[in-house]
């Protein structure tokens, strides 16, 4: 049984299991100011080219935007996002925990565009409604696309109109970065005045880079991640694994390989007149099969179904591939749903 | 200059300003403690049939729905609305500020229907996502409709199926009342988990009267009213005003007097061929001019422009009436349009 | 009976009631934004010698306090109080609800110390722990007594070299402006960060005018309001009150008799040899009685039994004064109370 | 230079980096619901003797008192500690961040008592100020003293006499469970509604094993974790290191070992003549040094300086032991310090 369910099935890549091994029972300092996460911000700081970046280190996704987003804003102001934007519907509702409206705007193709954000910003014109103050966008999006550089500077444009901070969730940031016409670390390092650099979902045991580049965002940040619980005590354990994966590429290579399998799959699927919700071609795909295909493809893989309306009989899955993705698996998967079809 | 922009124009109702001062000398202790709020309870139980329910009486709108909902809920929970609702849009993110996602769903002129609540439900099916737990609806809606009692009843049935509470904010509950199949006060307290009586835009200087009916909603409520600076030292000014509106029929007559203005209105500028945005037959009108025309109208009335999209050239405005409104105001407004379109 | 519990036991002083009657059937726009709202601020804006003051209007003091401080604070910020600081134990954890701890210090007669202060500023030393950043202190105190202007401005300068802001809680500063070498309204405006003018418990129906006078705290201020429910729809209400305190010295008149009848209270007391918890001299007395004087005493006037320990056998009440407080109430009660120590 | 600093200057013990190692590339699903935690689950449900238990694994100790605080408490509700309870001083406000006021009591040797507690909850007394509802402790304490099985006893009847949650922090409860007359697992099983079991501070790479037993307590709670953030997507790895801590009695054992350094350090210093805080017989000793022993002393080793006030000169410090705390360690800073001394 191989499980296409996410790419967070497996525990981490062994080169970094092997950094973690190493470095097991150095004593240092906890909370993240240890030399490890300093070397690990240094390369960081280097790969996105901006040395007076402030980045932190944070266990989860979900952790990760609440702080920087309850960091960001005052009480009364809102992040804007798609609907499918991860903070608006799969993180149970833990923006607004922290006391703030997520805004929601019509996506295209999972993504934001300038028109529905400014749209957005106009609607909510004095006092009895919140006030947006933060873009929120996925790179890659929920549903396997990506921000061009070109959408990007877009949006970056309307932010600035706006005087809204634009805020980039990563945690599939390994897999957009080789795609064509993608923006780079640096890039994100000049566009954004936030983003995470995920490590969970590409590589590490756990572990999000939180990057800020806006000044305003930067004052006071570890007090915000201490009081949400964010500030792992062996903080150490963060600094070990970024340093590995900004080492010899390997952020890089791991998302390459993931987007190689996932290809296989699409094409494999694609030869087969499989359709797809949308054209991805990052580390997630999502095939619209027959629904009597699931059950029969449910005894040899796992994967998650969607909620979206496909049609009468079908249903849309989730296949997302990994560095641990072996490349029999997409091949085999491709074969069985073949043999249904057949 | 006559102004319809709302029902909260004036001060009191005289016989309310009267209640008041006849009462002014007298010592009570406070808090909502007193005779005078004592009295207002027991007129407005009898009023509903349910000696047995806990009432309430905080100063405005926003406050009693933040309140109740924040009392309703645990951290998780979310309530849900429909996009017009005025928890959705016109308070600030005040549900969001206590820590609670408001779910949205698709109104049917401004009102929730059984079938969009129950999809919502469905969708949130695990703990990635916020779990729905209270139906929020306004009687009369947003935009002046209102929800019958075979409407309420089938509401009152899909909440039951799915462990949901039915609230109703009722600020502007006196125009609904005389509407015909409209719930009664008795209706509403047989079916709403709770709901609140309005009185700031029903004839009274402020006040909502918070009806708690679900036992398991009446515990402690008294400090989460302290908590969130609710309780009204000189509480002894609610019970005054509500044990007056609800002596001699006040409150239905103001309901019905207001509603009358409105009637005048829509009939007027029916007959001008003017068209509106739904059709209203509570104290709020929504009718779409010309744009040419709001620049004279508004030398001798004011009233809000709405930012629903009417089609090139054309805005929808809101008229509202109240117990204040007389007869004249709406004849001269129809002949004040009628003479802009000759 | 008469009623010494509070300064809140009747409606408003005649002069207040009179300028609503008058001006009830007046149209104006709702929210604050009305002429009366308008002149009140331009009157207060005199009185504190401060032009450039923004100037709110909310209902109650637990709501202003909660809306200033959560206005103020980022969210690992707290506020600093003596262990008798109202937000500290008398408003049901209203600012801990907006996220926010209370640093509490010991109070010396009910007030905070520049000393006890910067204890607490130097003992939270980093992201571990909350960061002070404003200091409430209420003026009356808790406890009757009240800061000198040569205190204020002590505390001021602890507040400037902290980098803090000082916010003053004036429920009952009516009573607290005549007293000897009290700071005057034009030293608040001086010397505060914030502040607010009482009106529940000096004479009006409700109603607190929060002052703000650092332009930090200026930004969007009536968003935050709205988000608590803090907007009255009719705000014309606290216009129209303000507006009157303000004109004649009446603001300053209703201190002037509320205390003068406090003293008629202490002296007589004093004269018959009952001890104080404090040396007030302000409208709140508190003197300590034998409890076996309570029962019959409570048959003739309403009081507060305070939770403080005075000695075996004996129990401290508090005494209130206001506005609407005769002489014969004062006489009334020492007679009384001679008559029971025969 | 060797670190007291604290017990989480290393990674992880090597048999857990063994496990984590060994089923790295295993495929698992997330989220906790996989097979490791699992097991995990059974084993700790058994060795506290209630199969009835439920069992959550959080990454770290803020995170898990702010998630069990937050589902236990409705939002006027109040957490109780003493004044060096960890949630009262050094986690930035994270409890009331999520709303809730940290009640505090004074403590004797750093641990509750239940006329304290009694105390604040009589002082409690009506809607103007927070509801006490959960006493916190913490076993060890902050300050490394331990409540015996009879004091544990006493405070949960007086938690029952007045309705209360009585929750034990268990950071350090590896340290306490081997301790004279130290409640056992299967005491806390029984007397607590809620406690967790440290991993991070006992050997584990991260990880807190949350045990709710009162069922009042139990529902939804994964959807409170989610909201904060404290779901870990790979889960498995807090399986994998609590089945490995709960086999073979290794939790037991690093208790065994800590406390034996702690006690090698305790009898060297005292021998020595040197004073202590308190009395500490767990992984935790506060002994009080001449500041001129200071600088030396940190030439080689590395400990935290406490803010108590012990006299003048004096400086009071903490040093811990762990898993890892080698048998040389505790003798040569023992040997340093008695160097300094001659």
């Amino acid at each position: 049984m191989y499980s296409f369910r996410n790419d967070y099935s497996e525990g981490a890549h062994p080169l970094i299991l092997e950094a973690l091994t190493r470095t097991n029972l150095e004593q240092t300092i906890g909370y993240g100011e240890d030399p490890f996460c300093q070397q690990a911000r240094e390369q960081i700081a280097a790969a996105i080219g901006r040395s007076d970046a402030d980045i932190h280190f944070l266990v989860g996704g979900t952790q990760a935007n609440a702080v920087v987003i309850k960091s960001a804003l005052r009480p009364h102001q809102a992040a804007v996002a798609v609907e499918s934007g991860h903070i608006n519907v799969h993180e149970t509702g833990a923006i607004e925990a922290t006391g703030h409206k997520v805004v929601v705007v019509p996506g295209v193709h999972g993504k934001m565009t300038p028109e529905a954000l400014q749209k957005a910003v106009n609607y909510h014109c004095d006092e009895h409604m919140v006030q947006p103050k933060l873009a929120y966008i996925s790179q890659t999006t929920e549903i396997g696309t990506y921000y061009t550089l070109k959408e990007l500077e877009a949006l970056r444009a309307c932010c600035d109109q706006n005087n809204l901070f634009l805020y980039v969730d990563g945690a599939r940031l390994a897999s957009a970065l080789p795609l064509p016409e993608a923006p780079s670390l640096k890039d994100l390092g000049r566009l954004a005045d936030a983003f995470y650099i995920g490590g969970t979902k590409c590589g590490a045991l756990f572990g999000e880079a939180v990057v800020l580049l806006n000044p305003v965002l930067k004052a006071d940040f570890r007090y915000l991640m201490k009081q949400h619980g964010a500030m792992l005590a062996k903080g150490r354990l963060m600094g070990v694994q970024f340093s590995r994966l900004f080492q010899d590429n390997l952020y890089t290579e791991i998302g390459l390989h993931e987007n190689q399998m996932a290809i296989a799959l699409k094409d494999g699927l694609s030869a087969l007149g499989i359709p797809f919700l949308c054209d991805s071609i990052s580390n997630q795909q999502f095939p619209i099969l027959e629904n009597r295909w699931l059950e029969p493809l449910s005894q040899e893989f796992q994967f998650e179904q969607m909620q979206e309306e496909c049609g009468p009989g079908k249903t849309c899955i989730r296949l997302v591939t990994s560095w641990a993705t072996p490349q029999e698996a997409a091949a085999s998967f491709v074969s069985a749903l073949k043999k249904l079809m057949d």
